[in-house]
Order: structure tokens, then sequence, then C-alpha cells
């Protein structure tokens, strides 16, 4: 009996080699799976199923973990407004491990003896997809063809057509990865320092000139719902992405350090996420203390970080998450946002929980709750130390 | 003889009222000074001075700060990356500081037996005077008619009226403070929560609107040159506010906590600021480490916090500095702005030191600096503890 | 009709004064309340309830949270292995706003129209009891005789005696708080910076010099058994204050900032509370991941910072709370401990959540979970960023 | 012409077999090398060298780094207060990479085209020598015959007979590193969770009873004199080591995680380290303002973790370097300490520069800085945000 090998298959060049290439040289029996995360089409996801059979495999699976990812990881990276080297939300680098324990469930469920991954030794997609299977399935031996074979694109075209398959595999000048938190774009120009990428290397082209407004509202840090129309986060992200992809709002280039060690450099689109990041934090300016808001932010980097580095196992991640999760507490109200061809500004917010309209004090209004007497008294002892410390400078 | 008192004139209806009134009622010998921090013109700075002494100053003087107000403060800001809740570059409280200081410097040195400042007892401003003259100049005695008596502006022109100064005091829609790292625009709508500025409230007015390039070009972390003209810091920020004030760039409003515990609002226009701190960080991001990056953000934010909150002469500040000064060692080279209308991208950068290109390893080239055998290592190591913690859990 | 004013009293001089001098010279009503949070004895509370009602308190009553303090506060700061300046268990800080929170509730339950506090303006106690009372019973007066009246000992004593009592009130040499987190003494040498307290000077004598093991059970965090007994939390470090009280164990001397901005100097024994926290750390240490350690350090120390600051109530406080309740997961395990005069040693710890006996790894073992080869992979790899970042040193 | 390999030896059986078997299986030209960092007697140097002759080496060198690690590196750990996990100097974490950066360094000077070390494919020092000997020495091959070929110490003892070699090779039964900042003790128990060294473990047993008093004198943040005797920093590490030795203080268990994700244990005694680090962060709760002291530790913190994972040529440690000179500026004074069996009591302090002392403000004086109605604005406005946010609160 042939033993049974989980490929993690998304229709492109490098993960057809690997279906083709370990079925027949190494009589594996081939079972396909693909996570969609919310970057793929129901077409795509029908064409893709479809190669897979060609090529060989026995049995292919379909995992939607949309609901999921929005659950266990996007909402925690909009209550930290993470953006990676203040620019990237983590659009790839969450999906990508999202991807690999869903896969790494599915084999251990199916009790595969191998699982297949494409990428190659030179990212960071090889650490996720390790880590996460060895974590999850230990038992589970891990193949690489790519990485360890080190093909060319053009030596595997010619293997797959020794094998009999004549597809088409004409080589995008950008390669392109699709995801609800953000679409990224890589090649020629993120490949140097120097260069950014053109306009029409985004998937998403400026469709919209025309300024328009637009209102956000969240409930404990959740977004609820758009326009007054409440709706499901995940389905509110994709409409949001639509509305303000229509601007090409988002776009930004990443330049940011591998777990590897190296520096790489990525173009992305992701309107969504920076929309509902920028809104988001503006909500929380309004509603949290300002001990909550200096505290958050070296935990969301913290965050940010360690799920980038493909530490989202970690036990540190849920002591995150229950820190950022208790901080939205109050996170709740409207944000109007106006939208403009490639940018957006924050036109401002109403919450019942902002602290800037409270009965109690408000900035520059004549009756305050405090008079001079008590500012005086406030400002005297608040220089205590420093004048103290300059009392002993000679 | 009279008793003298400095007080911080700003040409302004309150501290008119100040001059006149401590003169008249109480009997001391006025001397005015005005700071400029790169704020003033030369025609205004005339202008506040005969002001001055028609209102009874004895003396007037004019210390210019702007040079050392860029090495001892916006460097360090610059460094940093220093943008307040992630918005705002401190342009207010950073120059307010400077003020304060060299007007309490200059009390000392006068022998003056008071200070005079006009602020209110609602809002920063107050704190960042009293503390730097309690400090600087601890034997001096602070005097505050505005924040003690709490006039209405009807009533302080009634008094100048009275007194025979028959000047016109009109009063602005919006209250403006100019500097050369961001000029402030509040009153209307910042006193909501809910509403933006209008375009109008701003100063400087969108004059262009044809895309353009820029290279700005720093060395250790300082700004050096523009398209490749030297020039001093200064000249350079000014330069810039001018080329990039044109597109109406660096506008945003900002939301935050105050000395006082309470929330405010306040618009801003920053061109030169916004546009130095994000190519600046962008240059960082290819000659720093890992390491470097991850421990910036959070001393920047601290350093950042506590200038805002008139601490800058907390010993921590010098260390602080000290840090930041050492992380610039490398932050050499030349980034690459295109100026659009409401907003800029980074195009790329170069320099000796960028970390991207280097020959030991780039990423995503095909020979690396490692094979697939140590990925595989690199990765079994790297996963260990997760592995560990993992197989723990039943 | 008398108003009504609640007295946080402690049977001491100072709010003996204040009980007489408001209700004989104010013609208030005066309600005696004191706090117990484990610092009394039954017979101590007896004793003052008796003094209250000679004074004139018109009702006292004795509120015990001594498991309410436990569970609201200690338990985190021993989840966070608090050490103010790594000294410091905040044994009196804690307590106090506990009991503040405690007053202020009581007065506004009781609709009282004024709360009375015996503090000086010269320490952290007055804002303690200042900050709860005004944001707990915001409508409800603050009194403080002894601030605003700044009378000396003997001069409070005169006033007693001229309405008629004749109590004596020997002055100890040292004035000294109990508490089951910690007991303070302060006086003489600790009002210097250059002497230590004398051995006499703490109320706890060395009684016992045989050294002799202990083990203390800790389940998600908590200690629930001491010597395989098991008991309540409260009971259990009652219990450990006996036991290793009389090794004189946990005695130090804090020097602190105030909220003020001076500084301050006490001595304190903690035997409890300093056994407990080192004790938790080194399970932890076992029980944790890397990153867990890394986080909780700087998390705990501003928990602590905040606390003793008079910040309970900032609701950063419960988000600080839910990371550090999430980190105890799996904080389960007897530790051992080996008691001798004046100091004791952490002798091992049994968890079935240890991860340094994992299967996966041990340290120094032979048969490792990777071999040389994945060792040099590993550093090859980890020692990337500093290659490049040398190779660009020219 | 043979190819010349340089052998990091230090005397043992693992890089004696290294030294015999390289230069006879491959013909390698030796030299060896031992870094003496203060751990090492001008004897114990002595034997070393001749055994190296003897085993085959070409040449033996001995390069003394005491001067510079202090200065490079153990003046930050005391600057910094670290103790790694709240326990450890990071004795041997220290000393071993500044060994591996003398022997780069060497290699390098030399032309060698090897470099040699005896460690095994288990701990952190292959990470440290590995990572130093690639940045520094980068065009040198790195060769390691323990942990590449994993043998007994049974067959190494059999090989060195075999060629002729017939020392004594006497297992101990606790692996001991002695260094100037600490003497580690591994073994047998340290293998264990649960067990503690015995008292006969430790190099340095207890010879001292009755208690005496010490003086350690610092300037700006270095110690300069030892009961009133100016001396060099590293005699006087050398001299309070055998002061506080022979009261066996400084003694503990380390408990931590390694480079390669394990938890590791060791036991240890730092007599000078504990002594000095204890010492030194009490002179600075007196002389550093709140601000520093909270900003130092995590800085600190992340110093020590760095060093320890064999990152010390990071160039964020060179930036934590410069915060942590520049914090010291006044951390200059005297404090005392009393020795006894086992612990130490630290006495107090003087300086020039304590913040306690001031003239300004003094805890608990009567002629305050302040009134009472300055601490009553100073309270109510310091508790605004509070107050603001449980306004809100239905």
């Amino acid at each position: 009996m042939k033993k049974k090998a989980i490929v993690a298959y998304s229709g492109g060049l490098d993960t057809s080699y690997c279906v083709v290439n370990l079925s027949r040289e190494h009589d594996l029996e081939i079972h396909t799976v693909i996570v969609n995360s919310g970057g793929f089409s129901a077409e795509e996801l029908v064409s893709i199923e479809k190669r897979a059979y060609e090529l060989g495999s026995v049995k292919h699976e379909v995992i939607d973990i949309t609901e999921r990812y929005y659950h266990d990881c996007l909402r925690y990276l909009l209550f930290g407004n993470v953006l990676k080297n203040d620019t990237y939300p983590l659009s790839v680098s969450a999906e990508r491990m999202f991807q690999a324990l869903a896969i790494a469930e599915y084999a251990k469920r199916e009790n595969a003896e191998f699982i297949v991954h494409g990428s190659t030794g030179a990212g960071n997609d090889q650490v996720r997809f390790d880590v996460a299977f060895a974590v999850i399935a230990p038992d589970v031996e891990i193949i690489t063809p790519i990485r360890d074979q080190k093909l060319s694109r053009h030596q595997e075209i010619e293997y797959l057509q020794s094998q009999g398959f004549e597809m088409s595999w004409e080589k995008a000048k950008y390669s392109i990865n699709r995801g609800i938190w953000g679409t990224s774009v890589g090649g020629v120009e993120t490949l140097t320092s120097r260069q950014a990428l053109p306009e029409s290397a985004y998937p998403t082209q400026l469709s919209k000139t025309e300024p328009s407004q637009l209102e956000i509202t969240f409930k404990k840090g959740e977004p609820v719902a758009l326009n007054g129309e409440k709706m499901g986060a995940v389905a509110l992200i994709q409409k949001l992405n639509e509305i303000a992809g229509a601007y090409a709002i988002g776009r930004d280039t990443h330049v940011g350090d591998t777990i590897l060690g190296i520096k790489g450099r990525v173009g992305f689109e992701a309107p969504a996420a920076l929309l509902l990041i920028k809104a988001h934090h503006l909500l929380e300016k309004h509603t949290l203390s300002r001990w909550q808001q200096l505290n958050k932010e070296s935990i969301a980097t913290w965050y940010g970080t360690l799920l980038h580095e493909a530490q989202y196992l970690d036990p540190v991640m849920r002591d995150f998450e229950a820190f950022l999760a208790s901080s939205q507490e109050r996170v709740t109200g409207t944000v109007f946002v106006e939208l403009r061809p490639y940018h957006f500004e924050l036109l401002g917010i109403e919450s019942k929980y902002d602290m800037m309209q409270s009965k109690v004090a408000t900035y520059g209004e004549e009756n305050n709750a405090w008079d001079s007497r008590d500012a005086r008294g406030f400002i005297k002892i608040f220089g205590n130390q420093l004048k103290i410390h300059a009392s002993l400078n000679d």
C-alpha cells in the first residue's frame, strides 16, 4: 500500500511539480489540499481542483478558514493596530501561518505519513510551514522538493512536459499573493532598494476619483457595521476592500527583516486593513486611557513581530491576546472617513465612551474641574524631582 | 527702584494685557522677550517689538534659538521617528519647551525677580513654562495673570482701552501656532470629536498638483542635502516646508492626552517633519539591525511622550539621546520621494550601508549563504521550545 | 440634622483627633470605619472600636476585605513576581489602596456628605485616599484635618486633653504598619540614607535557627498547599508568615520614588511575600516560554508601579491582569525550599509542565532532537544579520 | 606546507583530543591559544602550556583579555544591574563570548585557515564560538571535532592512549568554569529540576562566620575603592571575590532558556558580582530619577539577554551601552555593606548626588516645598483621567 502524502497545493508550478514528482518517482499517494483564508474566488478554487486531479492527486480538499482566521488572528491585529515597521499589515505573514496550521491539523486527522510544501530555502514561508507541521503533527515527516532540489522554473516545466503535462506556465512579471488582509506584489523593482513598483503592477487599479464618505462602526474593537449597515466582520472587510480599492488606497512597500536574518522588500495593497486599523486607532485615542495606549503599543509590536516570525503557537501569544481583548472593552463607536484617490482622511468619531467629551472636564472649556490654584499646586509637585535633581548640580 | 519682571511676550492680546497690567497696577519694570525657534518672520518680529515698547516694555529682547532647537531636540525627534500617537510630530510641544528654557535662562542672567507667562490654567503650556522656570531659575517668582484672573477676551480689551490702548484685536477664527517643525491649527471643529477642519483652515493652501520628485540625503541620521544640494539642517527643513507645503502634504489631526489628564484635539500641517521622518525611517529599515529597530521604537515613544509632558530636563532624556545618537551611526544615504497633492510616496533608497544589498546574502537570490540542509537545521532548532511546550500538553 | 462624615479610623492619635475635632468644632455626625485587610487581630479591632465610641463616633464599622484583597490584588502581584525596585513587595502601597476603595464604597452606600482621612500632605497615602474617594464617590467631599492644620503630636494631645480625653499616646520609636503582605517599619534610621534599622526594630524577632524544609504547591500561579496540606491562599500566606517569620526571613529596606517626586526609605519584613514570590518565580522559569518570561517582566513592573502610584483604577490595570492571569495557565507544581536564619534557598521544583524535563529534548543529553549538522545550519542562519552587518564595515 | 589551525585550547580532554586528532589524522599545523579573562592562575596557565606542547602544538599563545573584558562588558553588566532571570550574573555567557572574540581576532591576525573549538552540539558555547568566528574571521573555516564526532570520554581517552598519551583524565564529579564574574558548577543535581547542589559542590567553602563590614565606592557607576582604598576595577573584583567568598556569599542556581530553545540549569558562586550589582543598584535608587530607573530596567534586561544569546556584535548592543554609560553620570558615592555567612545586608549609602537628602524637599520633613493646598491641587488633577473614565461608566 502506498504511503499517504498531503501536498499543500496552490495550483502553481512549484506545487504542481511536487504532485507529479512525488507520485511518480517516490510512489506516494498524493492528497492535495488548499486552504482558503479569503483570497481565492470560487472559480479559482474549481480550476485549482481540476488541475490537482489532472496531475495525479487522489483526493483534493478545500479547507475554508476565513472566519477562524478573522477570529483567531485578524481581530487581534486590529485590536493592536498592527503595522509591521509602521507600514505592513502582515497580510501574507499571518495568512501563511494559518494555512500551515490548517494543513498540519488536516494531515494529523488523515494520518498522513508525509506533508509536502513548495517553499524554497530562502524565505519565511518554509519556517511557518515547518514549524506548524512539527508542532501540530510531530509524527508526520516533512518533504520539501523545491527547497531540496533547487530546480529552475525551466527545469520544472521540462520535467512536467516529460511526464506528459503540457500546461502553459506563463510566468507573471510579478509574484502576487491575494488575501483578505492584503495582497502582496513582489518582483523586478522590489528586488532593488531603489525602485518603486509602477502603478500598473498593482492588481487593483484606481477607478474612482470623486471623494466619498464612509462610516465604520466598531463594537469592543471589532467592526460591526459599514455606513450603518450591520454585517459580519469578514463580509465587512471584503466590502471595504472593494470600496476603498477603487480609490487605490492602502498601497505601500514593506522593507523588513526576515526570520533568516536578511532583509526583504515587497509591495502590497491592503485597502481594508489600512482603513480599519487607522479608523480603529483613532477611536482608541478617544476611548482608551493614556496608560492603555502607551502599553498597548509595545505589546502590539511584539504580537505582530512574533506572528511574522512563525511564533504564533508560543503561549505568550495567548497572553498578548488576553491583554488586547481586555483593552477593547470600550472601543465602541463610529468613525467617519473620507476616501480620495490614493489616500483617505479620518474626519472624526462618535462614541458614548469618548473621554474628550466628558462632563467632568473638557479641554479649553471655561468651567474647569480645577482652578488656577490647583494647577499651580499640580505643577509645583509635578516638577519636584526635576527641581531636586537640578539642585544637586554643583 | 522697581522690581524687574520678564514677560514671555508673543504680541497677542493675553501677553499684551500682562505687560500693561503688571507695569501699571503692580509697578513692575517690564522687560519683554520673545523666543524665535523658526516660526516668526523678520517682519513679524519687528512689529511685535514695536508693540511691546508701545505697551510699556522697558527693554525688548529677541532670542533666536532655531539652531539650538534643531541640535538639542528636533534632531532626536528625527532619529526616533517620533510621531506622538503615530500622528503628531510634537510641533508645538517641543517648541514651547525650548522657548520656556530660553526665557528661564534669560531671566536668570538678567537677575529678574519675576517671570510672567500668559498661559491659561487649562492646557499643557503652563506646565512647560512653570516647570522650566522653577528648575532653571528657582529663585525667580512666576506670575500668571491670565491663569489667575480668568478674564474674557472682552474684559482684556476693555482694560487695555481704559489704559489708552486702542489697538485692534480681531479674533482669528482659528488659533494658529507657526513653527519649523509644524504649524498647529485649533478651534471650532477641533473642539468637537466629530468634525474635521475645513480645507480653508490650513494656513498653507494647495498650490501645486503636478507630481515631482525629491532626493533627501542623510548623514548619520541628519538631513544634509536636498536634491543633491548640501545645506544646513535648519535651512533644509525650511526649504522642505516650502516645497512640500505647496502640495498640502503633512496635514492631520492629533488627538491626545494632555499632562492634566484630559484629552485634546488639534489640527496641524507639518510638511517637512512628516517627509523627513518617513524618509528617515525608510533609510533605517535598510541600515539598522532588527534589534535596533525593535528597541528604538519604544525608546522613541518614551522620548516623545516625556518631551510632550514637560520632562525634557529629566536626566533620562540625556540617556535616550545617547541611545538614539548611537543608533544613527550608519543611517547615511539618499531617499527618493515623489510628491503629489496631499500625499507622497517613498520610492526607494541608496546607501553604502544598505543591508538588503549585501554580498553575504540577498533575499531571493540563487547563490545563498546557506543551503536547504542549513535551513532545515535552523528551523528544527528554531522550533524547539514550541515543540517542547506542545509535547507537555496532556 | 447633622451632616454625616465617614472617618477612616485607625485608632491612632491623628484619626482620634479628627473624630473629636470634627464632631465638636464642626458639628458633624461622625461614623468611624476601619478596613481590615489581614493586618489587625480580633483584639486590636475590639479595642479600636471601643476607643472610637469613646471619642464620639455614632457608628463604628469594621470592613474585612482580606479575601477580596488577595483575589483582586495580591494574586496578581504574585503572578507578576512584583518587587518594587527589585526589593519591596508593595506591602503598604497595595493595602492602602484597597482600604481607600472600601471606605469610598462604604461612604457612597451610606450617602455620607464627607469622608475624612488622617494622612499628611507629605506622603503617598493622601494620594491613594483622595483619588479613590474622588473616583468612587465623586459627590462626597473630602476632609483632611491633619494635612490642612499641620498640628504637632503635642498640639493634638493637648487638644484631646482639653476635650476631656486623657488617653495615653505613647509615641513608638518606629512607625509600624502591619499587613498580610508585609509589615513596614519607618523612623530614625530610615530617615537617613546611611543607617540600617537595628535588629530590634523589627516586630518579628529571630526565634528559630535550625534549618527546615518547606513545600509550596501552586496551581495556575496561586498557592494552594503548604507541605502537602491544602488550604486557602489567605490562610496559607498567614501560616507562611508565621513559619518564615521565625527565621527573620524577608527583611529589607526599600528606597523609592514617591508619587510626589521625592525619594523615601522604609524598612519592612515580609516573609510570606518574599518566599511566595521567589518560589513562584522559580516555578515559572521551568514552565513558561522564553517569550512569556521576557514580556511578563516589563508588564509586572508597570503593574506594580501604577499600583504603587494610586492608579489601580486605570483600565490598563485590568488589561495587565488579563495578561498575567493568562500567563499562569501552566504555573502548576511544587517548589521545595530550605529555611535558614535570615535567608532561604530554593531547592528545586516538580511540575508536569516542567519544560526542562521534556521528552523532546533535554540539555546535555546524548540523544538530542537534533544533530551536529542541524546545529551548524542553525548557527549559520542565526548569525546572518551580524555577518551582513560586519561585511558592510568598510 | 601544512595548513595552520588555531585550537581554542583549555587543557581539558576534549580540546586535547582535538589537538592530537587534527595534527595526526588531518596533517594540520596546530597552534593552541588560551584566553584568560581572569579565571586562570599563573600556575594553571603554565601547566596548560606544557600540555599543549606535549600534545603537538607548534605554538602556544596565552591572550589575557581581563582588562578589556571588564571595560567592554562587565562594566555594562554592572551599570545595568544585570542578573539573568533575576538570578544569574551571566558569568560564563559573557566570558565565553569574549574568549571567542579574542580567538577569532587572533586567527585572523595569524592568517590561519582553520579555527577549532571543542564545544558539543548541545549547548550555547558552540553558538558563541561559531558566530564570533564567522563574523570576525569570515574566511577562516570552523572545525568542531567534538560536535561532529560525538565521541564518549572513554573513546577520546582510548584514542589519546593509542597515540601514546598516557595522561590521567580523572573526571570531576562537577563541571566547573572559573571566572572573575563568577564560577559555574554543573552536574548531577543540576541535571534534575528537583535537587539542589550540596554544600560540598561549591569550589569556595564557608571559612568565616563573624560578620564584618565593607565599604564599596563607585564613581560614575564603576567601583573605584574598597574600604577607602583606591584600586582598579579588576583588582577590586578579585579582592571582593576573596573577601565575600569566605562567607559563601553569592551562590545560587540559574534556570534559563538556552539559545537552542531548551531549558538548562546550573549552579554558580559569584560573590563579587552579586555584591557589586546589589550595592550599585542601591546607589542608583538614591541618585537616579524615577524615569531613569524604569527605563534602565528593560534596557538592561535586553542587554543581558542578547549578550547571553551570542548577539554581542549586534549594533544595538553599542546603543544600549551608550544609554547605560549616560545613565551613570551621577552614580557616585559609597555603599556600606555587612557580610554574614551566606548572605549580606546593604546598610546604606553616602553620595553628593543623593536625591533623598536634597534641600529642596525631604520625605516626612515639616518644612515642605509645598503646602496642603498644593497637594490637593496636585491630586485633583493627577486623578483627572480616572475620574473622567469612571464618569462614562453607565
